[in-house]
């Protein structure tokens, strides 16, 4: 008799996105002449890059071509796309090439991570947080099941609000795996280095690991915040990175992304022993994964060519100046904003008493935009509400205005 | 202090083509001069079909322009992919489109349907056999240690060798997960709808689900063998199949494939209650999935366009004509040979009483042609050896030639 994994039976029935796709179709079905302004889901909306196009037609030839085709490629990444990572993202900070996994995208690689870690391990998130983490590790039985308010039994829950200024504190009891996000999602907000030294410095003290989900680094804007763990002493004994082209070259829908494992990353044996994540890691990719489509990885690297750099540059700028807009939209209104200074999210509290689910049905009704509530993410992101600043500049000073209105 | 997943420390320290790779670069070093042909890896060696790479150019395109650029698509597959899939590949066959999960390939999905299976199950697998199947059943926990003969413990093997004409024969006790692969990787050989009727009306006795590979399926020549699980009466109940473009369309560095789960297939909760398997793959790809490139969809969609369908029968019959110019050469040496009629691989005894990798060595040695020793695939196949037709015509006439002189 086939068994099942038994764990899965503890998800929560929707998943955040879907839900919110089932409440704007039933409201799209009910008033089909609505302009609806989707800022829920952050996924991108203007174009890939000239360069990375180019270069990705260039590599389509290559596959036509019985001299150039190329068949099964590195499943940890082709040598000229985790060069070009290095040398551009990770200069001076002391990471090989071998430390970079390419893959098809971050969320893959920080839910697959499980599978290297074992089943007694005490799991640290932030609270709001990207489900992802926290549906993964349900899946993987690192927890218990679901208490009313959505929390699982067993994870460790590190609040961050407006009261802690968005600062997760480090525990006062020893965990074993933190996920750590930043810039974050769905907050918006950023830490700078004496923060993350304090969180490298106790995972040190308790031999965890921190999982570090910088996919969104490349929207920092001030020198003083860092764009990597790897820039805080003593990570590369503690630490695994997540990047992502998604929101910085526009590939949520191309998909490329890759995990940084240091080879001086040591993870515990059942019998106390030391063993090297990295090995792990690569063991797990070259048997369960076959490596990212060629014409994909050369249309990465092409986001490290000089024409590259500079049209993403112009992208995220495009879209922090969307950000921007909200932002002084909303604090025109006196409403409590934060978030979207290095990030592509705008974090705000919901007027009045209202929950999160009840400012998104009433904004969807009364002005047809579309957000992410923070309770979504976890019972402490109650009370605020994400909007995403991935759109059009009409549609972002559309929405600007229709939230005038709103408050009005 | 962060635990590893100990039973990663079970694994045999080479999967079998990193093992290849290294003799044969050990054997380059001394032998600079040597001209190599590698028959080893199941790699394809033809460029994609014209009609792929204008389809693609076209995508890529679509993704440089705001009006038609794709983010985030569904975790699942475009509709239009799968629509073709159904269409083209299951008519008849009672499957429905959303039974259809795109992803970067089968390598991966086989891996990866053990997420959301329990770790009770009683696993079978036949021998020799894909190495993917054993591996990652021993990092998911399912096995014990591996012995002498690098079985582990736990698994049910079923050998498939010239005593049983490489049919696999129905276990006489109960198994709960049961992996078939036809036409078969490494053996080359495929079995008739009475053979997979038996596995079907078994698992149905048993409670028992197969995970079917049908990677090959585009080989079959012969009208009266199977191509799916699917066009078995009561497999629908019992079977997941997963599919590949790699081996017909030549996608073995483009990345795509499918897995079809039908929505009747159920599995069991420690409660012993029914669930749907097909809610809990997809859940697990919504969770740890991301969808696969838009550009890279709309490529294998294009496989089945009328050019793309013609270019790929050309590919899948120039392939077939390497296997039947290897079958015939090796056959004329009065070797015994298997498989390379419905499949892209030759399987062959080794001759005289060499071992598989003795065989491998000798051949290296002294014709400078690279094979898989089919030992590499379990203890079943010690004494044989696989030869991979994917190459240019030149290469495989040359090594005939080699093969002639090697055995003269």
């Amino acid at each position: 008799m086939a068994q099942i994994n038994d764990h899965f039976l503890k998800l929560k029935a929707g998943y955040l996105f879907p839900e919110i796709a089932r409440r704007v179709n039933a409201f799209t079905e009910a008033n089909p002449d609505a302009k609806i302004i989707k800022m829920g889901i952050g996924d991108v909306t203007e174009p890939l890059p000239e360069a990375i196009v180019s270069a990705m037609h260039g590599a389509v030839d290559e596959m036509a071509n019985r001299d150039t085709f190329r068949g099964y490629g590195p499943e940890q990444g082709y040598d000229f796309l985790r060069n070009a990572i290095v040398e551009n993202n990770y200069a001076g900070m002391n990471i090989d090439a071998d430390e970079i996994f390419v893959s098809d995208g971050s969320k893959c690689d920080s839910g697959n991570i499980l599978d290297i870690f074992g089943h007694g391990n005490k799991i640290a998130i932030t609270d709001p947080v990207y489900p992802v983490y926290v549906d993964t590790n349900v899946m993987a039985g690192n927890t218990g099941q679901a208490d009313e308010s959505g929390k699982y039994g067993g994870l460790l829950y590190i609040p961050v609000t407006e009261e802690n200024e968005f600062v997760p504190a480090v525990p006062s009891e020893p965990v074993d795996l933190i996920y750590l996000c930043f810039p974050n999602n769905p907050t918006g907000t950023v830490v700078g280095k004496n923060v993350l030294k304090k969180w490298v410095d106790y995972a040190k003290a308790n031999d965890a690991i921190i999982l570090f989900d910088a996919a969104y680094e490349a929207f920092v804007t001030q020198d003083d915040i860092p764009r990597s763990i790897f820039e805080i002493e003593g990570a590369h004994q503690v630490a695994i990175e997540f990047r992502s082209f998604s929101k910085n070259a526009g590939f949520t829908g191309t998909r490329c992304g890759y995990t940084v494992v240091p080879k001086t990353l040591m993870g515990t044996t059942s019998s106390g022993e030391k063993t090297s994540i990295h090995s792990l890691w690569n063991r797990r990719q070259s048997t369960k994964f076959n490596g990212v489509s060629y014409p994909i990885q050369v249309g990465a690297a092409a986001a490290f060519s000089p024409d590259g750099k500079k049209q993403i540059a112009e992208l995220i700028s495009f879209y922090l100046t969307n950000a921007g807009l909200l932002r002084a939209g909303l604090e025109s209104l006196g409403m409590k904003v934060y978030g979207g200074i290095n990030a592509p999210y705008v974090w705000l509290k919901t007027p009045g008493s209202l929950s999160s689910w009840g400012f998104f049905d009433d904004l969807l009704g009364k002005t047809n935009l579309v957000g992410t509530p923070g309770s979504g993410f976890g019972s402490a992101g109650e009370g605020y509400f994400r909007l995403s600043a991935f759109n059009s500049r009409a549609n972002i000073e559309e929405a600007v205005e229709r939230l005038k209105k709103f408050f009005a």
